[in-house]
């Protein structure tokens, strides 16, 4: 990969820059241990799974849409024998995920350190605007980023608009990402390049197939292996 | 009002551009018809405000922190005792809110039409990315406009890097909106122009005092006063 190309970084931030996806599975566990009275532990994330999914197109991604799923599915797998203390439960704990500290990755100020004296960086992510804002807040990694985008979704036509918005050509674009379906995928196709970092946890959601072979396609272990790539000291 | 100076033209989105505040103000009533079997209505009004606004530094503006704060409310104004009936219809309620129409505004369609043939137009809003970008896809409406800018609030530092992200001096950026405290204080602050074009129904946390005597501030009664303002033919 010819990174002297490249005139703008964009990163994704949930589970590239910092951990999310655990506490999302925090708490599923957290929910599923309620519903114990009613069903067993895995089919209570399975329902929840597809509760979620159905909700998807009208909630979007994020905390808030999480919560409301989860007190629907309190409802329909209690067959509507939810207690009240239940459901306060439940909003404790999206307020709790809303309050949570999201751990920054090994090696990412280090990186980001780096690639800032060369590169123009942006934050690229899906969810909730507040929740986003807040957490790059939170991080102290604000001053490494150009600007924080947003978006709906990540399909092509929102990279095209992120990369017409930073006045690129796609082959001047690179994506960095736990997600092969939001942060590969989409990126490949509009002709941009993408280095996929995984995350140990990933979302049933965001599972997808590598593009090993994809000439704008890389694969690295972590953000060390990043920081190498790019001519970084390697002894993190 | 000098209007060759502009660079620019933010327009707020929800009860500028197209209607929203009903929707909100069908859905607390509603909601506080399904709590009457707990208490009167005026009581769960103000109970419910009270509430949202509790929880506005956490979840932030839209319908999905509405829709968790009408929960929470209905399991504290009931004491414990919301039936899941009740509750799945508070998710109803969220749904609908979601799905719903927003009816455009008079005139604004011929107003942008005119308007965008000589000014750079954006739309400045609150609120869920998700479904701001929806309600402008369902417009019609997206056409007029250079980007959507979704603030997670409309604070003076907002406003900075918006005027900033657009490449214009404070003095150079309009902003029409039905707000007075988001549409046109903090805009005023920063040294920019704001024209208030109220909406008959305001949320009780944005009504605020009117900087009449400012300069750079104009009330009008309607998009057919803008149209005027601006040079465009007055018979709609």
């Amino acid at each position: 990969m010819d990174t002297s190309r490249f005139k703008a970084i964009a990163f994704d931030a949930d589970d590239t820059l910092w951990e999310n996806e655990t506490l999302f599975r925090t708490a599923e566990d957290r929910f599923c241990a309620l519903m114990r009275p009613f069903l067993p532990e895995e089919d209570c994330q399975k329902a929840l799974f597809s509760v979620e999914m159905k909700n998807l197109p009208l909630y979007g991604y994020g905390i808030k849409p999480f919560g409301l799923s989860l007190i629907e599915a309190a409802i329909s797998l209690s067959q509507g024998r939810a207690s009240n203390a239940l459901i306060q439960d439940i909003l404790a704990i999206v307020k709790d995920m809303l309050s949570a500290e999201n751990p920054l990755l090994p090696n990412v100020f280090e990186v980001l350190t780096h690639l800032s004296q060369n590169y123009r960086l942006v934050v690229a992510t899906k969810g909730d605007l507040l929740d986003q804002e807040r957490k790059l807040e939170r991080s102290g990694l604000a001053q490494f980023f150009h600007h924080i985008e947003v978006m709906s979704d990540k399909k092509p036509d929102n990279y095209r608009k992120l990369v017409r918005h930073l006045d690129l050509k796609p082959d001047e674009f690179l994506m960095v990402g736990n997600s092969v379906n939001s942060d590969v995928l989409p990126v490949l196709e509009i002709g941009a390049h993408s280095i996929h970092i995984p995350f140990h946890t990933t979302w049933a959601h965001e599972v997808g197939e590598e593009p090993l072979a994809h000439p704008n396609y890389k694969k690295l272990d972590s953000m060390r292996d990043l920081m190498v790539l790019f001519g970084g000291d390697p002894i993190l």
